[in-house]
């Protein structure tokens, strides 16, 4: 993963243009039944309608001499999201309010867009700017060169079929330029999820969506609502999931979600420490898949959270922020989400009262103080196998994991002491 | 209003008598709206008869040379309310039987009251009690010009109608002598409010009750238990809301009633200190509003609770105790609920996804780090404002003030993003 | 109770055979309304089926002198519990693994129980097992003069007839060997109860059972299971009620049963400091009573719970550690559970508003400061006796003892103030 995030980091990426084709066509490599879809300029999408396409073929801001003192093709980050073309002279102060820089993070190239209004801007660290406002009268040839035309939003996706019709929506974005966790994280981990979910036993039918943050998920959903609606029992959105400073989960809009309940339970066990946000915090298409109406069980299961790791948006948010096992935990947390909710059963039991373990040796035959200890847990989940539980209220009510429950219910269920069936 | 309590204070109130009709007459002067009503003597209320009115002219207590050591006139408390007739002259030995004082507090003078049982009595201070014990076969002429007949009991109610049928309630009561927290605060924050209201759009009608103290309730409860039980969205009790030395909230039978949600609310952010108490201390008319089987959504908001405060039913409840700063808070906290009540509608948006806000000058065009947080609230209010919630609930989930995001509300309406609807 | 517990204690005691019918022969004795009843092995019983009985008339390991170094007459738990006959002479190499013994507490014989797998062995102290150790090669004589036969499990039965068919279920156990928490307190409280509950105004029918541990309830329950699952509103299985450590309650399986309810209640005024266990914690027949499907509303009240204290599946579980003062705790304990299941209907008030108590004699007629006071709790029950709470709800409404409202219900019952009625 970490390999793939390197190969996709320096292409520039947007809402549209070439950027995120470029970037669709690499995991393709990677996830061949990915399908690469495009939805021309003006389509509406609710309340939206698809911007014009946006090319960005060179950038940069020259001195008097000719040198190029900020060049987008050395970082593509220089240049706002979005801006129209360029080409004059201008006096540093004529340029300034057309420069964007933290004055918190003096070294650091901030990540700004402008979609929907037009605009012009360079990012530039905020050291360099103060170093250019001593000389106010300076000329700089500012040049961008860009265009705006009716093109395509492009975006990926891949349904994997399973035995039930049932789905779970993985869904990641693919708009951001030369960011690495936020947000070529998101990609890379949805690609791998996608290798290890086509390889499974598939009780739920996945959709893995990469698309343009909002306006991708707003055309996407517009198009799909009314199955994602019937069929979607969980999802995930995935971003910021490759560093390994934390492990965090944001809530759907209520909270009350099987996919809150799986992340919640998951978590809960396998990185106890973890940061719990709620959907005040929100911020990711999670916007949209859990907006009143819309209400798809979705929620947020990240490493360190957009907007609270101080590279957030600017380009300390690079190749050095993620690394392979910040990755590795991100994947294995969704994938203990994805094998949990795959067991995720009501289960009933087809005997009254306890049946005789000991006649199908699952119960020692000999009782003496401490013997019914080892059975406990296969008795405990009998107990409340009944009709009511599934998967992870039973391990919630025994206080263990639900992931070590997997390997009982099956012993149930293959001696038949258990029934499972999909839902209440 | 401490104008008014001042002017009302010296009247000899009960629950019934000239002094309740004479009140009542004073309050019409602020709040003409307010009609007088009058119910005989031994009409049936629910389980209650009106009782015998009572008038009282004079009494006292006279030494041997005829100097009034009591005097009624000086002081209202002085003589147990519904006192029967007397006019002799005992020794202290056989006056002591008729006398009531407060050791705790030995200079103040108790009120005391005996409605359904005859008797006669004095109430004075315990110091002045102790004095005469010394002389204890000293004689007294012993005077109450008192008497009871068929009359009425009176009380006043205001109608304010509002666009719907749907009622708020406020109640007060109007038989206390002269005590200026309880009470005085009620009647004249209930006149206050009447006058505020009726200058006021008004979504609701209110019903403003001015009667006296349980009898008073009861029999105004049983005329309109029906029309109450059918419109009644919300109600409260208004007394001991005067002094400046706390607020007080005491909950309906449950606490879970629309009154009782818009006053935890709305103390819990004007005034956050506030002391809740449970109906298990109750003990003015929610008694009645709050009885099984009437079942009205009735809370109290309160300054200094009944009983809670040492003053509480003594000649020292006096016009110093309440402050025109305290009856000015009280005031305000009964309209904050009000307003909130009035806006208090289920929201719910109308477009699918996230709206685009920068269309609509909603939201700032361009994308950089901290500019979603100036329209966070109003990004918020929209994911909550689902049909699920209303105002109050959004503010809950959002842990805001729901008077701050009236306005917002109004916006969103008006821009056509929400719709308001009166009931879930 | 200690009395009938030290007469019971010598008799061998296991799930069939002799022990069994004698013991119930004796409980006769103290409650002629119960009934013995046999079941024939073979009988099935759900996913069970009634065993083969035991017989077992002597037992010894002897040395090589003869002398009896190991002898079933002197304490019945020194032969396992089911054990097949032998009659061997073996090196003490080959008795070891026939020998069961607790290392932790080297001078107990514990209490081992092969029911359903055929086996024999010899439990003995640890410090015992450790001397013979030293002579690997010395021989002994073994002997187990049991047999298994077809023949009955036995239990016993008793119903007290009520107004209503509605029941209570009391169960015990009786197939436990020479101990005394575990497990002759049960029987000998349950007894006791038996007596108390034949004399008493009975509303509820009570069905007191006497049966072997598992294979007893579970056939009991699989013979009237229809029955009590229409009839049964609360039961108490009676283990573990004879020691005087502590109380310890044990929950239904989701702990929200009305035995619950009342057992906490009750348990949380008269003895404020008891422990409290989750189903997860359970061991006795609860484990059939609310097994799923069977779903009686059935907890535990203990002394010392099973399991939790070091003496429990002993020979250390004597008679010194039960006492009359254990038992007599345990009696009242229950006593009071049901006393208080008794008067808890649910109330409904018959008159709207507060009723005018002075005229009934409940209230003093003359209010001053604090009079209020003394009539509170009648107040209190009556603004809560709506019709949707019983006496327990009031009472925890309340934040009293229902033990303590009973005189209160009655009053008002006799008043016509409320009415009661047996469910919501």
């Amino acid at each position: 993963m970490y390999r793939w995030a390197n190969d996709l980091f320096p292409i520039c990426r947007s809402i549209t243009g070439k950027g995120a084709e470029e970037t669709l066509r690499y995991i393709q490599t990677i996830l061949p039944e990915m399908e690469i879809r495009k939805v021309p300029t003006g389509t509406k999408a609710f309340d939206w309608i698809v911007p014009q396409e946006w090319e960005i073929n060179d950038a940069y801001i020259a001195d008097e001499r000719g040198d190029r003192i900020v060049d987008f093709k050395k970082l593509n980050l220089h240049v706002m999201g979005y801006s129209t073309a360029v080409d004059e002279t201008l006096s540093f102060e004529e340029l300034d309010s057309h420069l964007y820089s933290l004055k918190d993070l003096p070294n650091a190239v901030a990540y700004v867009t402008s979609y929907y209004e037009r605009r012009w801007g360079f990012c530039i660290a905020h050291s360099q700017r103060e170093e250019l406002r001593k000389e106010p009268h300076k000329k700089y040839r500012v040049k961008i060169d860009s265009r705006h035309f009716d093109g395509h939003l492009t975006y990926g996706e891949c349904v994997l079929k399973g035995e039930s019709e049932k789905e779970i929506l993985l869904s990641t974005y693919i708009c951001h330029p030369s960011m690495a966790n936020n947000e070529l994280s998101g990609p890379v981990v949805a690609a791998a999820l996608g290798r290890y979910l086509k390889e499974a036993p598939r009780r739920y039918t996945y959709r893995i969506v990469f698309a343009p943050e909002t306006i991708g998920s707003i055309v996407y959903l517009s198009a799909n609502l009314k199955t994602m609606k019937e069929r979607t029992i969980a999802g995930f959105v995935l971003t910021c999931i490759g560093d390994d400073r934390c492990y965090s989960y944001l809530s759907s809009r209520y909270g009350n979600t099987l996919a809150d309940k799986i992340a919640i339970h998951t978590l809960k066990y396998i990185a106890p420490n973890f940061k719990r946000y709620s959907f005040l915090d929100r911020g990711s298409d999670e916007r949209q898949y859990c907006s009143a109406g819309v209400d798809l069980p979705v929620c947020l299961i990240m490493r360190s959270k957009f907007g609270e790791y101080p590279e957030y948006h600017t380009s300390l948010d690079n190749m050095g922020l993620i690394s392979p096992a910040g990755l590795e935990g991100g994947f294995n947390a969704v994938k203990s989400c994805l094998d949990i909710a795959e067991a995720n059963y009501v289960y009933t039991n087809t005997v009254l009262c306890e049946p005789q373990m000991s006649k199908r040796n699952l119960y020692p035959t000999m009782s003496a103080k401490g013997s019914a200890d080892k059975v406990r847990t296969l008795m405990n989940f009998l107990a409340y196998a009944d009709g009511t539980n599934d998967l992870i209220d039973i391990a919630e009510i025994l206080g263990v994991y639900a992931g070590d429950l997997i390997e009982i219910a099956n012993i149930l269920t293959k001696a038949r002491l258990v029934t499972r069936n999909d839902d209440l």
